[in-house]
């Protein structure tokens, strides 16, 4: 590792570099998602996996993100927060959400023991959100 | 409290009432916000309390979150999620950023003992959403 001081942004926070943020985001299972749903930013919780750089997480048809979100810029963000010590980190992706319809893919992320925790409904479709941008910080 | 069975949305999740809403918003302290940036959803963690109803923050001038979203339709989201036992909740806010800039109201959000935990730039800036929307779900 790295002694360099680390570089810090306008806010003071220490900036990551993207293998800390791979890192982190291979290390968690849940997220949360924003998307603009009719003109105004939505947030869901997601239990989701990484899988060759990028995020992928199961859907039921018809929800309002598979509604909303798919095909669309999306922005997904993770986070570590120590609420006693006020300390923390977070790492955010933006990308585009795409469905994933291949068969021989689809067979690839069952393997991924990534089970919806709320079982009433099917999710059984498949969701990756393909970043173009990955950063993250952490609270020095 | 009522023992009728609690109500179900679509997706299976039980739906919190709006006290309950509010009870878990007043119990935490970081949420995350998302708000649209030059067209595109953006998240940011939030050091939070909860105010006459709404949600109030810091931010410092010219911030991002500022340049980007005062003025604007925002998301609020907290939850409390179980990865362990794979159970959670959530509560989703909608609302509108707006900048609070009268002091007699500055001075009594003071005295709400928010203190930003990234210091190095300074937060003088109080910022309130004002939602227009609250729901809530739990995984059953």
């Amino acid at each position: 590792m790295s002694t360099l001081p680390r570089p810090v942004d306008h806010a003071g926070l220490e900036v990551l570099t993207l293998a800390e943020c791979v890192e982190l985001l291979e290390e968690c299972y849940v997220g949360r998602l924003a998307f603009v749903d009719r003109g105004e930013p939505a947030i869901l919780p997601v239990n989701y996996r990484t899988h060759h750089g990028s995020i992928v997480f199961r859907t039921a048809l018809g929800s309002k993100l598979d509604a909303a979100a798919v095909g669309r810029p999306a922005a997904f963000e993770v986070d570590g927060i120590d609420e006693a010590y006020h300390t923390g980190w977070s790492v955010l992706l933006k990308g585009t959400l795409v469905e994933v319809d291949d068969p021989g893919e689809i067979t690839v992320l069952e393997t991924l023991k990534l089970r919806p925790w709320a079982t009433a409904v099917a999710r059984p479709y498949w969701v990756r959100l393909v970043p173009t941008e990955v950063s993250g910080r952490r609270i020095p």
